[in-house]
């Protein structure tokens, strides 16, 4: 078994063609896939839910900083006391994809007397979720949010799922979270919807292009607060890493399935 | 019974001599024990944890941004993959005055694996926390807290309860967090602390003066956040002072103590 924290580049000169479990520290694995690296000749797994818990974590710091104008507080000069947020006590929160990030983040929710609808594509039962559903049921679900969390893998299907038509169908009020990828957001769509007052704000940990580059209208709406893919602090990172590979190797021993296995047709 | 949602000197001229019971909309009442209209002649309720929830998930979200660096984030212009934030996660949060703001602020850290230590004037069990302390055992626990989150009414003994001394306890990497009032901090040893890089950085809900005045260096330190006393939202004060008259109400009519009887000795 070879572990591997890096990305696809470096590793193809180095993959002996013995080497029959592959892990990779990554969770997002879209660059794996289009690289070619990932193929039926030995079984990769990826970083898939092990970093849940600090994404979750970073996922909530955006969520509270949003509905309490943090991003504002943050860039006056002089005391403003027009700046009152709104409390989450009570919100509607759409979590769409709900697989590790998801289900840690309905748990941090929890005491906040928030609901949380999970969105996944199987429909699946999330645990403590106050409501779950399907990607189909989507259409319906963007206009009773008043937070929106991306937390899903970047795949075809969740290409740009928040863009105009989306944003259209949101409340005006709603918060947009994203601590997934860039590439679930058209950022143009995004930017054009706060022009016009059609969304509350946004709190993103990833953009799209990324970085985003200075002078973007985002980086100074006063309505959006960005963070530079920092949701998975490093401090933990190394030590989340060595304990699922730690797990992982047992598995294997042990003559079980490892977590978090590669198929690259669903693209995650 | 007489409910007041303003301050003592409006009320003073209107107040019958009949009147038995008096509910106040204010949760911290050291203006109203200044001002002398507090006597035995009725009976004073105040409005001391009423705002409980609203005011522990600003606590929260002060926190969340603190560990994260959400205030350098908000102030970047630019891509900075430098602004890599730690996670609350493992954090021991010391907790002055574990009221119904601590409390409540203890279930919603549970789920982020934080330890709690909960100080109270009489050191009784407080629900939930990893730990309960008396005032007189924070000598020992300023140096062990990652997070210190003030939360305790402002009387003599709380009264500038982070100062120079207290500061020097603290770790450096700390960080201060005021939901209660401003008095409990005294402003230039926390300027002075910063400057010298002794401790990690503060995110206040109240000042002291409060409001700060423009140019002072806390506005622009980027380890600073301060938000303008709005920790408890307008949108839900009135909801719940309604749903403390109403209990409290129901309470005198069957003969039980109403919640929050102001005792002008202990000074709150």
């Amino acid at each position: 078994m070879m572990v591997w924290n890096g990305g696809p580049e470096t590793l193809a000169p180095l993959l002996h063609s013995r080497v029959r479990w592959v892990q990779i520290g990554s969770a997002g694995i879209e660059n794996w896939l289009a690289s070619g690296i990932i193929d039926d000749s030995r079984t990769w797994m990826c970083g898939t839910a092990i970093y849940s818990e600090p994404v979750a974590e970073h996922a909530m710091a955006l969520i509270l900083a949003g509905r309490r104008r943090l991003a504002e507080c943050a860039r006056a000069t002089g005391w403003d006391p027009t700046l009152v947020g709104l409390p989450l006590h009570g919100c509607v929160v759409l979590i769409v994809g709900a697989g590790g990030i998801g289900t840690a983040l309905i748990r941090m929710l929890a005491p906040f007397g928030a609901t949380s609808v999970a969105v996944t594509r199987s429909a699946r039962e999330v645990a403590n979720a106050t409501r779950s559903a399907s990607a189909d049921a989507l259409t319906e679900l963007w206009g009773e949010a008043d937070i929106v969390v991306l937390a899903a893998p970047a795949t075809s299907a969740s290409h740009r799922i928040v863009n105009a038509r989306t944003l259209a169908a949101m409340r005006e009020h709603v918060l947009l979270v994203n601590v997934a990828r860039g590439a679930l957001v058209d950022t143009d769509a995004l930017v054009d919807a706060l022009r016009h007052d059609r969304v509350g704000g946004a709190a993103l940990d990833a953009t799209d292009p990324e970085p985003l580059p200075a002078g973007h209208p985002l980086w100074t709406d006063p309505r959006v607060l960005i963070t530079p893919h920092t949701a998975n602090p490093v401090a933990l990172r190394t030590e989340l890493l060595a304990r699922r590979v730690t797990e992982n190797v047992q598995a294997i021993v042990g003559g079980r399935t490892p977590a978090s296995i590669i198929e690259p047709a669903r693209g995650y």
